[in-house]
C-alpha cells in the first residue's frame, strides 16, 4: 500500500461496476476516479447512466462517494472512500443545445470529449481522414465549458481539432487517457507537439493503461512505461502528467465493438485495431490493486519522493481544483 | 416597503419572465418565489425550462439568483435579489422513471406536485370523477422524493390523493397554492380535513391569489380575504400558513387553454370554469409590488408583528430549512 499521504487519482475508467471491482480501488488506494457516463448516448440516456451511478452510490455507500470538487477527494480519503467525478468521452450528450453544457455540469459531469473518434458537431476525431478543426459549433460550447468549469478533454481528437481547442480555451485542458505517439505511433497517442502546447496552457495528460497505446501492447513492460513517463516529464514538466488508465474492467467484447461503431455504422468502423476485443492488461497492471506497483516503478526513475506525489495524484488534485468551478471562482 | 427584517416568500409563481417582471419582485421586497418549470412537460422538456431559467439567471444576474437551500434566501437578501426556487406541478417530468427523482432534484427541483388536474401515474386529479389515491408507483415515489429532499406538492391533488399523500410520506407535505373550500367552494381548494391533515403533520399551505380560488373572483376584497387568512390561522395554526399567489402576470390566454388541455385532449378539458381566459387580478394584488398592502391588511386583522412576519415569509423559510436536504441531514 502506498503511504496514506500518497493521493492516487485515475482520471478514466469505464469498468462493469461491481462491489468487487469498487473494493478493488479501495485495495489499490486510489483516491478519485473520473468514470465514463456516455460514450454515444444522447442527453436523455445519459442520465439513464448517472441514475446507474446514484443507486451505485446508494448501494455501496461505505466504498464510493460523488466527486463534485476537489475537497471531495479530501472527504472520499478521510472516510476511506473513492471519490467519483462523471465525464463525457462524447459531445453527443449535450445533443445541438449549447444550454446541456450547464444542466450537465449542475448533474456532476467535469469532463466532455470535443470528440470521440468520428466528426462531431464540435470537431474532429482521431480516426477521421480529414480534420477541419473546430467547428462554429465548437467554439461556442468551448466558451460555454470555460463559463461554467466544464474541462474540455481531447484524447480522442484528431491533431488539428487538439490544437484549436488548446489555443481557443480561455482555461486549461485535459488529455485524460492517451500517450505520446513517440513512444507508440497510433492515431489515439498525441504528437508533441500536441502535448508541449497543452502543457505550455496549463493543461494535464493522463497516461493510459490501455494495452491499444502500450509500446508492445498487452506484453509492454512496466521498465518501458515508467522510462516513457519519465521522458514526458522531461519534455512538457513534471506538473502536467499523472494517470488516466481507460481501464475497462469486467466489460464483455461487446462493448469494444459498441464503443467503436456506435449507431452511426452498421458495423463497418474498421480502425486498423483487428478483432472488438479488450486484450489482456499488462501483468503489472490487471486492475486498480496495482496502482502501488507503478507508484514503485516511479519511485525507481529518480523521480522525487514528491514528484511521484504529483505523477500519482497530486497534479490531477490541483487541475480539479482550478478547472471545476465557473470562471473566475476558483 | 416592508421593513428590511420582513422575508416575503411566495410559493407559486408562473409569469411570463421579463426584466420588468423580475424587477417588481425586487420592488415588492419579494425574497424568494417558487416557480413553476413544468405543467404537462415530459423530462427532456422540462430540462429546456431549466435552460431558459439559467439564461434568466446570466442575464439578470442583479435581480435573481438559483435557490437550492433556504441559506440562499438570506444570501439573496443580503445582496438585494430574489432567490428563485424550482418545482413541477405534474409529476409528467419524470416520465416512469423513480430515478429521474433525485436527478431533478439535483438540477435544484425542490417541489412536485403528485398530480395536476388529471389523473397521474402517481395519484389522481381534483377534476376527475373519481379518485383512487396513490398509485403503487405513487408510493415508491412519494419514499424517494422523501429520502433525496423533494417536497410533495398537493394542489392540484384531489381528496382521496391529498389524505393518502399526508399519510404515507414521512416528512411534512405542502400545499403551495390553493385557499380552504370552507372560504370559496371550487375543486381547486381545499377541505377542512385535508389542511387539518396538512398541519398536524407538520406541513404548509400558501394562500393562493388567482381569482378563481378567491371568494368573489377578481372583486374580491382584501378584507374578505385576510379574514379568510385569520380564520385558516385559526383552524389549523399560525405556523403552516404563507403564501402561494399563483401569479401567472404576462402569460397570454393561449397559456390557460394549454394549462388545461395539456396534449392529453384535443380541446375537451371542460371544467366547469367557462373561457380560458387569465381573469384580472384583484385590485389589492396586481403583481408582486403588492406584497407591502397584504402584510398591511395581515397586521390590521390582529396578529402580532411576529405573527405576520410567519405569515409573509418566515414559516416557508422554516419548512425550506427542514425539507430540501437527504432524509437526516436538515
Amino acid at each position: 500500500m502506498p503511504e496514506p499521504s500518497t493521493l492516487i487519482i485515475d482520471a478514466c475508467q469505464y469498468c462493469n461496476w461491481s462491489e468487487e471491482i469498487l473494493g478493488q480501488l479501495r485495495a489499490g488506494g486510489v483516491d478519485a476516479i473520473h468514470v465514463t457516463v456516455c460514450y454515444h448516448e444522447d442527453f436523455r440516456e445519459t442520465v439513464e447512466n448517472l441514475i446507474d451511478w446514484n443507486r451505485y452510490f446508494e448501494t455501496y455507500a461505505s466504498l464510493i462517494m460523488p466527486g463534485r470538487t476537489a475537497a471531495d477527494i479530501d472527504a472520499a480519503k478521510a472516510s476511506g472512500r473513492t471519490a467519483v467525478f462523471f465525464g463525457l468521452q462524447n459531445c453527443s450528450a449535450i445533443e445541438d443545445d449549447i444550454g446541456l453544457v450547464e444542466i450537465l455540469h449542475t448533474l456532476g459531469v467535469r469532463f466532455m470529449q470535443i470528440t470521440y473518434n468520428n466528426q462531431s458537431l464540435l470537431g474532429s476525431g482521431c480516426y477521421e481522414p480529414v480534420d477541419a478543426g473546430i467547428s462554429r459549433m465548437g467554439k461556442e460550447v468551448i466558451a460555454e465549458m470555460n463559463r461554467v468549469g466544464l474541462v474540455i478533454d481531447l484524447s480522442h481528437s484528431g491533431e488539428r481539432t487538439c490544437l484549436e481547442s488548446i489555443d481557443i480555451s480561455a482555461r486549461p485542458v485535459s488529455i485524460t487517457h492517451a500517450n505520446p505517439s513517440s513512444w507508440h505511433k497510433v492515431a489515439r497517442n498525441k504528437s508533441d507537439e500536441v502535448l508541449k502546447a497543452l502543457a505550455a496552457r496549463g493543461g494535464m495528460l493522463g497516461f493510459s493503461l490501455y494495452p491499444l497505446h502500450l509500446a508492445g501492447g498487452s506484453a509492454c513492460t512496466l521498465q518501458s512505461f515508467t522510462a516513457m513517463v519519465a521522458e514526458t516529464a522531461t519534455k512538457i514538466g513534471v506538473d502536467h502528467i499523472g494517470f488516466g488508465s481507460d481501464l475497462c474492467q469486467g466489460q464483455p467484447d461487446s462493448v469494444v465493438e459498441w464503443m467503436r461503431n456506435g449507431r452511426w455504422t452498421k458495423g463497418g468502423a474498421n480502425i486498423g485495431l483487428g478483432k472488438a476485443v479488450f486484450p489482456p492488461q499488462p501483468s503489472w497492471f490487471r486492475d486498480n490493486r496495482d496502482y502501488p506497483l507503478i507508484r514503485d516503478g516511479l519511485a525507481g526513475r529518480g523521480f522525487t519522493t514528491a514528484e511521484v506525489d504529483k505523477i500519482m495524484g497530486r497534479n490531477w488534485y490541483r487541475f480539479f481544483a482550478e478547472s471545476f468551478g465557473p470562471t473566475g471562482k476558483h
